[in-house]
């Protein structure tokens, strides 16, 4: 296995050697490419999908939709170029005591990146998901490491994306498809010596075992493992007065969506004793019992549910106020918990993410204990606000603790459904994310695989065209501390 | 020892929540008042660096201008803001299928910042250095573990930092000054819970350990180590003919500025095998001749310079052209080797850091064997090319090679006395730094205490100034992907 794995990370070294100077609009060309090859899988790539993962058609729809919408924009992104963070500081020969230097900026590619899909995303998260856009759009070479619950769609998807290649005439190792479930694999990819970046969405465990890996090299290298949260929405008094109908539908949906096997799942939802809030946790355990219950991923998935939940609802303090009935093979029931502030403090299993369609609601005493257990609360990709604006004028200092929890704060709506744009974040705190600076979802997911190289009194016919004085490509850049086109 | 680094910890992470939330107007004022108390420790303070670290008043008082700009750059930067890199994505209400929310993001700081300060830079990379004063001006508090060998130059820039937390009014525990030489010292506060951050600036061996602190917690943090560099310089043949006693003039100067105790010094000289590298050597020796040897900063560093002197020229096929005698205690010799390009790929001795005076040329057979040992040396905060621009155009391929080996590309010019500006890399591939990703030279240095955080859908009187709509600071902004003021 070893000399198998050698020779495809020489090889991904060998193609990013060329790839890392592919123009914008040739790397545009290429995620174009992929994301038609996609589609051009038809129905067989939706069916395989479903039938690996037992969810429904329609949901891959939108998830291709989503994945191919990802690659196009990483496209866009790199071929209008200003992604590059061109900065120029100009000469200035006659300055006292010494002369000014010119010196020039821009990001550049890291290297071969490698990348472990998520089971929970076989489309988006996966193969060619948000990791492997954003490493092909940055200009390096990418290996996945396909996950083993998918193995028959992360196997299509390759093809897709080598067909692309094949058709661009790029490097035939700019992209390779590494398969197997052993834990060894993943380390020996992580720890080979040409491995310049990892991206991982998975489990904590599965996570941090791979950010040690790549922390534990000669060379350490950048190792961004997203691994999910516990997501705590704070349910404001005026919003359940006025909205709570409302607010119980869309958190149904979010608490179920995808058999709550999101990583932006709200698992926590926090609320000061009233009747109000009594009110909305009865609506929302309604809508919940109007939804059917549906097959999780994959058996381990659905025993570790299984388990931990039939652990935590019998806790001390916990009630169960909704809990679906559900037969058969890994159908997972909706679930919904409620537990006092007190309770909750003492009990730290609650505390940690539950994967799958589970949410508790914790009544606080008051607003100082909601606000001491949100910042007891581990590192969170988001944090939700659900409240009209006189809640949130009458509670203006919650906004200090919701800054340092999360990397997304949502006002007045659910945290599932991550929209992909330019001012995306999702990473956070650890253990949201290894590393808070970065995100993996959005269009700064490129600045995880890059890094930034200076050129001090470089002759321009040899700069790059992005720092050139003429700008042939028309970036916005950073010139003398101004941004110019 | 540890009941009271905890309190240290705690006084940083309480007086964090505050400073913050400081706006950039008042940090200015800080970062500046700063300067100014450095300032006014007068000829003390250039007398106590003096004494400490052997080096002459007059490099101290170009490191006192040095720092105190430094601070004031950064002092500038937060002041007008657009650091923050703010990004905004307005809403699209009607977007089919879903409407697409409002995003906007911004950086925040970290948390507390722990600063591991330079021997070699007592005042510009030690305790108000380039790592604090970019910590504070990204709004984390600050924590510095004065350096063990200029204890007295340390506690008096902690003074007039402390002065100026006190003359602004700020928390007392902005920034805090901790003594003491212990290995377990810096593990403790590396590894302290409230700790978000490291800056480190020193040994290979030092900054690996604090690095390997660092992602060995239960919640991994940044740790940007810096740990210096060989610093390859290429002299290509017609600048050699045409410019030979200009570059060994700037040369003999780079090498021993400093008594060598740069982490940029030249210490590798590839050439091709000809009269004009001969003849540049000998100019280079005659030079270096002419500059009086001078004591190092104290006796650890001088040991391993004169053992690791004495072991390489003493390797084979390594020819010592020059050797300043040298008398007196800590005296270090200015030293130019030379070895063939064959000897330099057989020992593996020769391709780590000398720190100190010296600085060996590397005479090649023909540009592949330059190449080839270019390309086989490890990760270089910079690379420097010495060549007119015909030498250029006729190897127009060596900056591709360039590119991947080192964070600053230099041309014409030596790499020693780095820019602080806008566009500064000081960093690069392992072991120049620990993340290649960041710089801890120049303005972007700030980038490596912050995270961005994203609002989604937030009330427009509830974001912070800088993204709300009106745009009250009036900063560049990326508003739907374009550049904005």
């Amino acid at each position: 296995m070893i000399n198998e794995l050698n020779k495809v990370m020489e090889q991904a070294y060998e193609a990013f050697l060329s790839y890392q100077f592919v123009s914008g609009q040739d790397k545009k060309v290429f995620l174009y490419t992929i994301a038609d090859e996609i589609e051009d899988l038809g129905a067989d790539l939706l069916e395989t999908a479903s039938e690996e993962t037992n969810l429904p058609i329609a949901r891959f729809i939108g998830e291709r939709q989503r994945t191919c919408s990802q690659l196009r924009a990483f496209g866009d992104l790199v071929a209008e170029g200003s992604w590059v963070d061109a900065v120029i500081d100009t000469a200035i020969p006659d300055r006292k005591p010494l002369p000014k230097p010119d010196m020039r900026k821009m990001s550049v590619a890291l290297g071969p990146i490698l990348v472990f899909g998520a089971s929970n995303f076989p489309l988006a998260y996966s193969t060619a998901g948000g990791d492997t856009a954003s490493a092909l759009a940055a200009g390096c070479s990418v290996v996945v490491k396909g996950h083993p619950s998918h193995p028959r769609t992360s196997l299509l998807v390759a093809s897709a994306i080598q067909n692309a290649v094949s058709i661009c005439g790029l490097h035939p190792h700019v992209f390779q498809h590494v398969v197997g479930d052993s834990h060894e694999l993943g380390k020996i990819l992580t720890q080979h010596s040409h491995t310049a970046g990892v991206g991982f969405t998975g489990s904590l465990t599965g996570g941090r075992a791979i950010f040690d890996y790549g922390q534990q090299r000669e060379i350490p290298i950048p190792v961004f493992s997203e691994m999910g949260s516990t997501n705590p929405v704070l349910l404001l008094k005026d919003a359940l007065n006025h909205k709570a109908p409302e607010f119980a539908k869309a958190f149904a949906n979010s608490i179920t969506i995808g058999v709550g096997q999101f990583c932006t799942n709200p698992g926590i939802l926090l609320g000061i004793k009233s009747s109000a809030l009594n009110h909305f946790t009865s609506l929302l355990a309604l809508e919940l019992s109007m939804i059917p219950a549906f097959k999780m991923l994959h058996q381990g998935i659905h025993t570790s549910y299984v388990s931990i939940l039939s652990k935590v609802l019998s806790d001390k303090g916990v009630e169960t106020v909704f809990h679906a009935h559900a037969d058969g093979d890994l159908v997972a029931s909706p679930v919904l918990a409620r537990v006092s502030g007190d309770a909750f403090l003492k009990n730290p299993n609650l505390h940690h993410e539950i994967f799958g369609p589970f949410s508790i609601i914790i009544v606080c005493d008051n607003k100082n204990q909601m606000i001491d257990i949100w910042k007891k609360l581990q590192g969170q990709l988001t944090t939700t606000i659900i409240g009209t604006d006189r809640d949130i004028k009458s509670n203006i200092d919650l906004l200090d603790v919701a800054r340092n929890i999360a990397g997304r704060i949502v006002f007045n709506n659910v945290p599932t459904g991550v929209e992909v744009s330019n001012a995306t974040v999702h990473g956070g705190p650890y253990p949201a994310a290894t590393d808070a600076r970065f995100t993996s979802v959005g269009l700064d997911a490129i600045k995880r695989w890059v890094r930034p190289l200076c050129f001090q009194d470089c002759p321009d016919f040899l700069l790059p065209d992005a720092i050139k004085d003429s700008n042939p490509l028309g970036l916005w850049r950073k010139i003398n501390g101004e941004y110019k086109r």
